[in-house]
């Protein structure tokens, strides 16, 4: 079985379970870092997995595919030997990037046609290809290729795109049953759920999704604009249809009270670039709540960057020497800021887990939220 | 004794020596790697320690003294607790930035008058405030103020340069010998040894130094646009009329042959930023040779970035993997580049160090600057 439950929170929905890849298990909930080009950005490797402790990262097939390609991946032995990451990784369907970053984008039922925002390229992903391609990359886990529209789309389009991208979703599992693994190790595909902000839709797809018997399913469409409330909505709703028995996986999301929320709410899996991104721009995530360190206020405080120490270099340096950095432009403040970050985040989903297992998540979680949007 | 001559190769000049710090010895010949803004640029002040084995670095006055300023660092109680390094640092005086980086720049007798170059605001350096700056930089070794003519530079401008030198020299020696260090532990004064390439100069130069009973020597003003022949003569000619019982600087030099021509004509500390500037634009220096890691060659070459192994990231990456982040502007090709170059560097003076004392240093430099000249 690829997903044990281990625990379910007192009076609640959140939840503490592990699942088993081919590089290892993992322990959930679990915040994957996004590494886009096999690289989260400013880490080594070593570091990702000794000091900050993640346990499973992402790749995005949109970047790898157009750069170094399937061919030097396949080459490779796959994307972990290709990086030198040898714990379980995740790709997404590339469907997200191409409708947010390449140029000339046009959506048929056939898929998605593109230009390369490299080098002006074209190219043409389809259910079917996207799924060879995360074959060639050789995630863990792979994900089903999906449209997802923003989250201010009106009902008529959230229906329409739903409708293909459970079309799509149905191409993509027929070429997943019918294509092996390239590297001796499993490959699991998790279908996603769509619907904007309609919990009609979003009820229809929770439904619609199970019929694959996946080892997981997503998430997908939020935290794309619509306000916080009505995220957490759709995750109840979605997570009271979905099976208790597989894991899910909240794409994209979000600051560290989103997580907590959505763990509230059942969530065991999640990705974001507010780690990394934030913290190349000097924004550090704490546990007694946000840090600009571009503020004149740190300028003389030499004390740890974070007293409470996720990483080696939140006591290794102090705040008045990062906000030196940063201010200076220096590559370091970028390193060290994200390793933070990313420590912090695996951190916080970790001792979620610790709290939901000995009972004082509720509590804890409370208390949390309030600290978390403090601004130092 | 600062300073101690441990063993001179048979039949050359070359050295094997050690001085002492208050924050540990250093075993040379030695290259310090530069961190202009108490930063080595891409690389953890751990990393640098633990796995390029640097056992000094430097930083550039002229940077620490506009960011983050004298105040910020006398509060921090000197720059090595503000970065967190733990052993021996070197500042140079802020002269050749000045004349390098700076606008509007006039140089009188007094000193020099600038703008920054980040923010226009106009600094006077002078031979005394440039001793003061260094006091409260806290740096181990601290070095005079000079001008620094460029290397094409004629006679008559060659002669009147050094002249000023000499008589910057007087007053910062005065002026050092009129302070205290700040932070309890002893500061030593460098001079520079100037007169671009005329052997006259320079001979004039070798001697004045030496009135001043500093801890060592620096040889600056070479690698400025002069040919390497002319430069190693200058070289020699200097080391021929320095003490031996002292150590000598040569300044801001330069690839691994100068490092090895200059090792073999008797000099014992290095630094120069190309092992992470060049890094950074992803060549890589390496025993048998200059990688230029962004050839089509490498795209599929999965084998180590280098065999030898000067740091963990050597063997934990490939090839092909590390072109791959170059050629995707990844800030992680940087930290590997610099790490792997800096460790390169580091060990090359330590592996000339090894061979000077167990008398093989002269045939191997012959068969390394052919091995170090290679383009693979």
């Amino acid at each position: 079985m690829f997903f044990e439950l281990q625990h379910t929170a007192q009076g609640g929905a959140a939840r503490a379970g592990r699942f088993t890849t081919g590089h290892g298990v993992v322990e959930t909930p679990v915040f994957m870092p996004v590494g886009t080009a096999a690289t989260v950005k400013g880490i080594l490797h070593r570091d990702l997995a000794d000091d900050a402790r993640a346990q499973i990262i992402l790749a995005n097939t949109y970047h790898l595919y157009l750069r170094p390609g399937v061919r030097v991946l396949e080459e490779a032995g796959g994307v972990h030997r290709f990086c030198g990451w040898e714990r379980p990784m995740l790709t997404d369907s590339g469907g997200f990037q191409v409708f947010s970053l390449a140029d000339c984008r046009k959506i048929t039922e056939e898929g998605c046609r593109f230009a390369s925002h490299i080098d002006g390229s074209r190219h043409l992903f389809t259910p079917e290809n996207v799924v060879d391609t995360q074959r060639s990359i050789g995630a863990d886990i792979m994900m089903a290729f999906d449209e997802c529209p923003p989250g201010t789309a009106d009902r008529e389009y959230a229906a329409k795109s739903l409708e293909l991208t459970h079309r799509w979703l149905a191409r993509c599992w027929e070429q997943y049953e019918r294509t092996e693994p390239k590297y001796g190790y499993r490959q699991s595909l998790f279908p996603i759920v769509q619907g904007v902000v309609y919990p009609d839709l979003r009820a229809e797809s929770a439904r619609f999704v199970q019929q694959f018997d996946a080892d997981g399913y997503a998430i997908g469409g939020l935290a794309v604009g619509e306000p916080a409330p009505v995220m957490y909505e759709m995750i109840e709703l979605t997570n009271g249809i979905l099976p208790s028995d597989k894991p899910r996986y909240l794409m994209g999301v979000g600051t560290p009270v989103n997580i907590l929320e959505a763990i509230e709410r059942g969530v065991d899996m999640f990705d974001c670039v507010m780690p990394t991104r934030n913290g190349r721009n000097g924004m550090l995530f704490t546990a007694e709540g946000i840090i600009n360190i571009r503020n004149l206020k740190w300028r003389e405080d030499f004390s740890p960057i974070d007293p409470a120490g996720y990483c080696f270099a939140d006591t290794a340096y102090s705040k008045a020497y990062l906000r030196h950095l940063t201010i200076s432009g220096e590559m370091l403040a970028a390193q060290i800021s994200s390793l933070h970050n990313v420590a912090f985040y695996c951190w916080l989903t970790a001792e979620a887990r610790r709290r939901i297992i000995n009972g004082t998540f509720t509590e804890w979680k409370r208390e949390m939220v309030v600290k978390l949007a403090n601004r130092l």
